[in-house]
């Protein structure tokens, strides 16, 4: 068996999510339709394994997965890069125009995208145009048309980041998940707050993120950039481990899994 | 009766294009959605005068358009301004969310949307990427995975440049439109060619286009971009008014009313 690993794209309005689902539901998630276009092509029942689930409705720009095929399937071609652009070309002529593998290479079998990814890389964009929502950003940007105050929210940036129990800024809702997740600390390594053509764009870097973790932190910044959420609150919510003094979990219409990075 | 001017943005992705259509189709069009939900704010049958046609698909980021309503709609408020706010925002409520609109000013009885614009400005994307289209803009860009020499595109826009019969660049297609439109001479002031995040897009502004003109001038450059189609076959294009000639009418994905000028 070969390992491929592949860098995804997805604009996951009409999906329920990346992870699959069983029966009539399997090209209703983003890994569901993956592997039967991918199945039909490599001829084998493929299993993929995501550097991490994305929630209904979020986007991706540089998701990572790997997944095993028969040796022979990369030795029929001429050589196994031409071999893997094929692969690349044909899967990208047989999936929904919403996605698109952008990158497909061949590696090491003990490579896995979840347990190696060292960083992973969200966004998050706000519009803030006061007359109306950009009609061409409605399904990539949360409409937010208030003025925010940027120096405060990167006050409460400048609390959020290093090293923390991030209980306080995450949902417990999904049954089985966080029961998993008993170690809740981790490392936000950067929260940028950048200006975009109709507003603003935060990105958050860390070693991982906790169930809407990213969904709970632009909330909180929100918040505290329109004043309903002081800074003290916010130093609150990260050392009681308390979710009610952290802001709402904002749709994910504006989020982004932009990148995955390995060592 | 008072006149109003208001100023557009629409995908119109899901739309049969701007022109009002009969009976069912009446939400299909975006004119015929406007005049619906705009009629019902207030309670008046409005009829929109646009700047032009846009067709199936084009989407626009300032169409123009002009209706008369009873004056008692104006002065039912404190003041016109306020008034006009609110007759916004409640279409914008009322509006699908892929048509907004941006702005609502009290204009002279006189104002005529297309008989005074000066000029119009479209815009066209194109997405150059290699491996793939980026799927955030499938819907608002055509994809040419090509290299395109840009220099000899600016060739062609010197050729194109001023005051022409574009007969050549325009579609007989649709009846009754080339009919009336007897005159086929317009003055192309400028063609921009400018980068973009996933490629480039062509900046046209003329006193006016012809049917499909946009289009046509679009698949033209993107010819000479690719070394289809010679600097002098453009010439010959616009000098024996021959469609032949001129490139390909390209998809209306890429398409955008830009902005309508007046005097």
């Amino acid at each position: 068996m070969k390992n491929i690993k592949i860098i995804i794209a997805y604009d996951g309005t009409g999906y329920l999510g990346w992870q699959r689902l069983g029966g009539k539901q399997q090209k209703q998630s983003i890994q569901g339709m993956l592997e039967t276009v991918i199945g039909e092509i490599v001829q084998y029942p493929v299993r993929l394994t995501g550097s991490g689930r994305t929630d209904a409705g979020v986007h991706a720009k540089g998701q990572v997965a790997n997944f095993s095929v028969p040796s022979a399937f990369l030795t029929e071609g001429k050589n196994i890069e031409e071999r893997l652009h094929f692969f690349r070309m044909e899967c990208n002529k047989q999936l929904p125009e919403d996605i698109r593998i952008l990158d497909a290479t061949y590696v090491s079998n003990d490579f896995h995208s979840r347990y190696d990814a060292k960083q992973k890389t969200y966004c998050y964009y706000i519009d803030t145009r006061k007359e109306a929502p950009c009609v061409f950003s409605r399904k990539y940007a949360l409409w937010v048309p208030e003025k925010l105050d940027v120096g405060k929210m990167k006050q409460a940036v400048e609390i959020l980041l290093g090293t923390h129990d991030f209980l306080g800024f995450s949902s417990k809702s999904r049954a089985g998940i966080q029961k998993k997740q008993k170690d809740t600390v981790r490392t936000l390594y950067s929260v940028e707050i950048l200006p975009w053509k109709h507003g603003i764009y935060f990105s958050f870097t860390a070693d991982g993120f906790l169930y809407n973790m990213v969904r709970i932190l632009t909330g909180t910044l929100l918040e505290v950039g329109t004043g309903k959420c002081g800074i003290q609150q916010v130093r609150q919510a990260l050392e009681k481990k308390d979710r009610q003094q952290a802001g709402a979990t904002v749709s994910s219409v504006g989020l982004f899994l932009e990148q995955v990075d390995y060592k």
